[in-house]
C-alpha cells in the first residue's frame, strides 16, 4: 500500500494540514487558526493535533513523517525557528524536535518560501523546469529558487529571503528594521499602506475616506472602474514587483518566475506593468523570461511540505 | 603522465593564458593585450595563439582542452557571446566554436565571474565550503555563487549577474541602461566617477584639481593621510559594497563572501565599513557571515578556467 506524508503549512494566522501522496495529491485537508500569541508550546500543540488528525485519516496506510513549512528565518538544517516575527516564542526555538515529541513522527522543517517553491516545481507551474523562481507576495514577500535542477537552500537553509533584498537604498522602513527592502515596496502590506496614505490626499478618488477600512481587493476593483488613484497604485505595485523580479533574473537566471500569494489573485491587473518594469531593468538576454501565477494556489506549500517529507524520510521512515 | 588543461581568461584589456593542472597549479602563464576594437576574429586569433603557446609548453603531456573565461552576458551552454559591451563584434558570436576551429582543441566557455568563483572555491579562499559567493569589484561588478555544493549556472549559464541587481530604484544610470544597479554605485568606475565629481567642489581636498587624472589608489592614499573628502569617498564605497553584499546573503545564504578584483587590494580600508553596512541591512541570522579577499589574486579566473576544462572534457578529452 503506498505511503502517505503529513504536510503542515504553518502561517502567522492559519495552520493548514493534509495528507500528501508521492504524486502531490492532497487528502484530508484541514485548516485551523494559529495560536500565534499564545506562545511556542501552544503552536506546537496545535500542529501536533492537526498532524494526529491527518495521520488518523491515513487509516492503515503507513505515514513516513511530517513535512513542515514554516515562516523564517529559520535554521532548516537544525529544525530551529530563529526569529519568526509573527509567532510569539519562535526565537531560537527547536521547532522540529518539539513537534517530533508531541506528534510522535519525525519532522523535516523547511522555510515556507522554499516549501512552496518545491510544491510548484514538483507538481505545479514549474514542473519539468531546471531553473525557476517562486515568489509569494502577500503580507510579506518570500520565495524559493530552483537552479540547475537543485532547490537552493544555502547555509542553515536560509537562501532566497528575497523579500529582504534592498531595492531602494535608504528607502521605506521595513518590518525587519532595514530600509528599502523589496518587501517594504511590493508586499500586500506595503501596497495597502501606500493606498491608505495617498487616499487621504485625493478627495476625488473612490478610495478617499476609507482609511484603515480600505482593502486590497477594493483598490483593484476601483482600478477596474477607472479610478485614477487606484490605477496609479496598481501601476506602482506592478513596477516594484517587476523591478524585484528583474533582480531575481540577474541573480538566479530562471526559465520562468512563478508568482503566488494573495497578490497573485490580481495578476491580470498587474501583468503588463510587471513585464514592462522587469524588461526595462533587465539585461537583454533575460528579457524573454515569462512570469506566470502559481498553479496550486493555496496548496503550493502543502504539496511542497509533502515532497520534503518523502525526501527526508524516504518511503520507509528513514531519516535523511 | 598527468594531463594539463589550457586556461584562458579573456578580459576587455588583457588575455591571460596558462596551463593548469588538476590541482589548480598554474604553469607557463602569459599575458597579452586584447585586440578589443579589432573585432571578434582578431580576438579569436589572439586567444588561439595564446592557446597554442600554452599547449606547446605542455611538451609531451596531454592537453584535455581549453577552459575559457570571458565577460558576459554569454550563453555558456551554447558557447555564445551574447552582448559583451567591451569587445567589438561579441554580439551573438559563437565564441567557443570559432576558438575550437582556430586552436584545434575543444573549448568550454564560462562567464568570468563564475569561472573566478570556481577558482576560489576549488583552490582558494572558499576551499571546502558548501556555500560561498565570489564578487569581483573592478571596472564592473560580477561574481559567482556556490550553493549546496553546486556552482550556480542557471538558464544559459547566466546566473549571478550580481552587478546588475538594482539597489537604488531610479538611481544612477548604469552602463547597461538601467538605473540604480549595484555596479553603478560600487564598481571601481563608479567610485572614480564620484571622486572626480565631488573633488571639483572641494578645493580643500588633496584630490581637488586632479580631475580626469585622479586614480583610485590616489583616493585611498589620500584617505590614509586623513583627507576628509577621500575618507568620505572610501566610506561611501564601503557602504554600497556592504549593502550589495547584504542582498547576496539574503539571496544565496553563503558561509562566506570572497571579494576579488582591483578594489579588493584596498580591502583593509574598506572592511570595517563593508561589515557595518552589510550587518546593518541583514536579518539577524545572516550577520555573522565573514567577508574575505580572494586568495588567488589575478589567477582566480585562470584556475577556475582550468577546472572547467577538466569538468567538461574529463582527463581524456571527452566532451561532457
Amino acid at each position: 500500500m503506498p505511503n502517505l506524508a503529513v504536510a503542515l503549512d504553518l502561517g502567522g494566522t492559519q495552520i493548514r494540514g493534509a495528507l500528501v501522496d508521492e504524486a502531490g495529491a492532497i487528502l484530508a485537508r484541514q485548516v485551523r487558526r494559529t495560536p500565534a500569541r499564545e506562545g511556542a508550546d501552544a503552536v506546537v500543540a496545535a500542529l501536533a493535533q492537526v498532524s494526529r488528525d491527518a495521520a488518523a485519516a491515513a487509516g492503515t496506510r503507513p505515514v513516513v513523517g511530517i513535512g513542515l513549512s514554516a515562516p523564517g528565518p529559520l535554521d532548516a538544517e537544525k529544525g530551529i525557528a530563529l526569529a519568526t516575527p509573527t509567532i510569539a516564542g519562535f526565537t531560537d526555538f527547536p521547532l522540529a524536535r518539539n513537534l517530533e515529541a508531541a506528534a510522535g513522527l519525525p519532522v523535516a522543517l523547511e522555510n515556507d518560501g522554499i516549501a512552496a517553491a518545491i510544491g510548484e516545481w514538483r507538481f505545479g507551474a514549474g514542473r519539468g523546469k531546471s531553473h525557476m523562481v517562486y515568489v509569494t507576495v502577500s503580507t510579506g514577500i518570500g520565495g524559493g529558487a530552483v537552479v540547475d535542477g537543485h532547490v537552493l537552500r544555502g547555509r542553515k537553509g536560509m537562501a532566497t529571503h528575497i523579500g529582504h533584498m534592498t531595492v531602494m537604498h535608504g528607502g521605506e522602513l521595513c518590518v525587519c528594521g532595514n530600509h528599502g527592502c523589496f518587501e517594504a515596496y511590493a508586499s500586500g502590506t506595503a501596497f495597502l499602506a501606500r493606498a491608505r496614505r495617498l487616499s487621504m490626499h485625493r478627495p476625488d478618488s473612490a478610495l478617499s475616506g476609507l482609511n484603515e477600512a480600505l482593502t486590497g481587493p477594493e483598490v483593484f476593483a476601483a482600478a477596474r472602474d477607472g479610478d485614477e488613484l487606484a490605477c496609479e497604485l496598481v501601476a506602482e505595485e506592478a513596477t516594484m514587483l517587476g523591478l524585484g523580479f528583474a533582480n531575481l533574473l540577474h541573480l538566479y537566471s530562471p526559465e520562468l518566475i512563478v508568482v503566488g500569494g494573495g497578490m497573485s489573485s490580481e495578476f491580470n491587473a498587474l501583468e503588463a506593468g510587471i513585464l514592462r518594469a522587469m524588461r526595462g531593468a533587465a539585461l537583454a538576454p533575460f528579457r524573454d523570461v515569462p512570469v506566470v501565477t502559481a498553479a496550486l494556489g493555496d496548496n503550493s506549500g502543502l504539496s511542497g511540505a509533502g515532497a520534503i517529507a518523502y525526501q527526508a524520510f524516504g518511503t520507509n521512515g528513514t531519516r535523511r
